[in-house]
């Protein structure tokens, strides 16, 4: 899993990829016309990360840049890209990018629930004549439930229950995956019409559940029934089944999970590779899937391909929609090769023992909410190029250094 | 100023507003397609107010609505009601309306700051053939600075710099006035362009102020020199001086004060109905001015008219932007009849003596971030229709009834 010590935090990370993105792309701070953050690492309650932000663009005098921060759990980054994209089609829209940022730094306490915690920000250029679109359909499901919150202020912590997580995470997808069918207005959408299909990715094996809950969904709601008998033989003893009802069906999502393994295998574990490597990211989770698909496949295998999405935010808020790779090479290869440093950056973090993890992590939440407050970790595991907290004054100010 | 014992949080009071303006307008819940609330009173870190109103939708079985949190201070209504006319104007749109919400609790702790706190909320309907209309020109501003904020999460109070937050509200303001008049692109804008103007309204003098400061830009940016000498003889012996220093100039002030009086009293004054009585709402203050200005004029004195709107959160972020109202009197005379019964119900408002706001606030101040709590005020306060919080749960979380 990813963290980071008091060095770093939601400020720093977002300076970080934004400045990154801007010097990798040659895009300069002026073409830059909307800019939105998505996170639930909120350390200051009013103040934006986006105001924050700020600062890189100021020495060029663009200041003209719409959008703050978006929050609702895992679910901000997708808030924030759908309002960007919004923005480009409206007579609003003055022709520059936009950019949207995801990150978060996300603790728990010792126990169980700890390797879940996460860090990591995204941030992605939205434009015109992007080798990478947005398709028309979008099915939403919000709901007001308490299932991961964070309602104690004076904790890093949230509050969660596992298992209604868990349950509400996959009745959110049952409910968008049915509407994003309807919508398409073809009657048996399957997820066969997706050639790949990335997922909120808590950890790894929620999603491979999540794959098998697509095959149970197209199983049960395909009208044909005898076809959807012979296409899914191992689902046909689950047919009398309640849907609603078979969220902890162990049964069943044994024979979902095998029956649908060489299409996961296919279409959704390409996406797994950062999630794998770093864990949950929270709001950037689902891009990291979709960076490590681009990053797992050639452009032939990309071209005009379709990507479902499925974005899941606690508590709740989720979507599904879908991504179209442009059929033209003469853009996606260049975003591929943008990409191309993944695979050495993974390579080059550094690992520590729990031991050393946990003394960190003890020392980020003696250090909650202080001001004044110098931090202490060495700037040698940060990576060229990384923004760093230099210091939190007594006005709660916080200042950033960045290494060369 | 407005305020609210323990029987009301962010929750209910954006429960309340959404409610009635749904039954006002008598609008079914599946004719909702977006909702998204802008506040800056973060009760939960990462559960969005917006999926606390999806309990209003539910019976309905309307899941399917797109928008969450947005948080910057006092901007985040603006920044909802931009995202909210983005998407309709976007392919996203599905036919249904949009649902703004802007609303805040803010407190200060006992000192000459604590009447500037305030609360309220506002919903806004949004959706086609509306009698106001969004014009395209918008400038913002956008910039890191630490005038206001709330960086002790321990605390319900912000930390300010009453000084420094005018000087960032003023320059704000000029910089998105000469932004939004080139724009325009005509050289010669002036506030005369303006039929009326609402301000972010922290207390009413600052508004007097803002609006003398748009005189004051007009003199200084006017190309013809010799005309706007005409124009403004008030401000020749200030024309040497250099605009970004004038910020706590009072000769100046007060000659702008002067000059402006007449056109201020017109476009203005008739906007800051509400915050003269309530004080600052935060969020919805803006939207606050527009509804007092639509209350305080009839249709023909409205129709085809063009209203400024500036908008600020601190830390910062603002706008300028104008709406433009229909020339239709079949579209404006229904919304005026729907803000009829705002007078009456202003003049229902319960009054306190200063020191029993005194009691209620230190009451909330020990409650702050307390689960279990159940509050303690009663419910005989609160008019009909209006949501309240029943208790805190020992997970902290939070059930509201509504008064019959």
């Amino acid at each position: 899993m990813g963290f980071c010590n008091d060095r770093e935090d939601i400020h720093s990370l977002c300076l970080t990829v934004v400045q990154r993105l801007l010097e990798k792309k040659k895009i300069g701070y002026g073409e830059i016309g909307r800019l939105e953050v998505g996170t639930e690492t909120i350390i200051d309650k009013s103040k934006s990360v986006k105001t924050v932000l700020m600062q890189l663009f100021k020495p060029s005098g663009n200041t003209d840049i719409e959008g703050v921060d978006t929050t609702n759990a895992c679910y901000g980054g997708t808030a924030a890209l759908f309002n960007a994209v919004n923005w480009i089609q409206s007579q609003f829209w003055d022709g520059r990018y936009a950019l949207v940022v995801a990150g978060d730094v996300a603790v728990y306490p010792p126990g169980p629930a700890r390797p879940t915690g996460g860090a990591g920000a995204i941030a992605m250029l939205i434009g015109p004549n992007a080798p990478i679109t947005v398709n028309r359909v979008r099915a939403t499901h919000m709901e007001h439930v308490y299932d991961f919150y964070k309602p104690d202020l004076s904790s890093e912590f949230p509050t969660v229950d596992g298992k209604i997580s868990i349950e509400c995470y996959l009745s959110a997808l049952d409910c968008c995956y049915e509407r994003y069918c309807k919508k398409e207005n073809r009657p048996d959408v399957s997820f066969d019409d997706f050639d790949y299909f990335c997922f909120h990715s808590p950890y790894c094996k929620l999603v491979l559940k999540s794959f098998a809950r697509l095959c149970v969904n197209d199983y049960f709601l395909y009208s044909d029934k005898e076809q959807s008998d012979s296409k899914y033989p191992d689902l046909v003893p689950f047919k009398n089944l309640n849907l609603k009802e078979t969220y902890f069906n162990r049964e069943l999502e044994q024979a979902a999970v095998k029956c649908s393994k060489t299409s996961f295998e296919a279409k959704t574990l390409p996406s797994l590779m950062i999630a794998s490597m770093v864990g949950n990211m929270y709001t950037p989770s689902l891009y990291g899937g979709l960076v490590s698909l681009l990053v797992n496949k050639n452009a032939e295998s990309l071209l005009g391909k379709r990507i479902g999405m499925f974005s899941y935010g606690s508590s709740l808020a989720s979507s599904m929609f879908s991504l179209q790779v442009s059929k033209d090479a003469g853009g996606v290869e260049p975003l591929l090769a943008s990409l191309g440093d993944i695979p050495s950056r993974l390579e080059a973090r550094t690992a520590l023992p729990p031991a050393e993890f946990t003394t960190i992590l003890k020392a980020k939440e003696d250090s909650y909410n202080k001001a004044p407050y110098q931090p202490t970790a060495s700037l040698d595991t940060l990576t060229s190029g990384t923004y760093y907290l230099i210091e939190v004054d007594p006005q709660y100010r916080r200042t950033y250094g960045r290494r060369p």
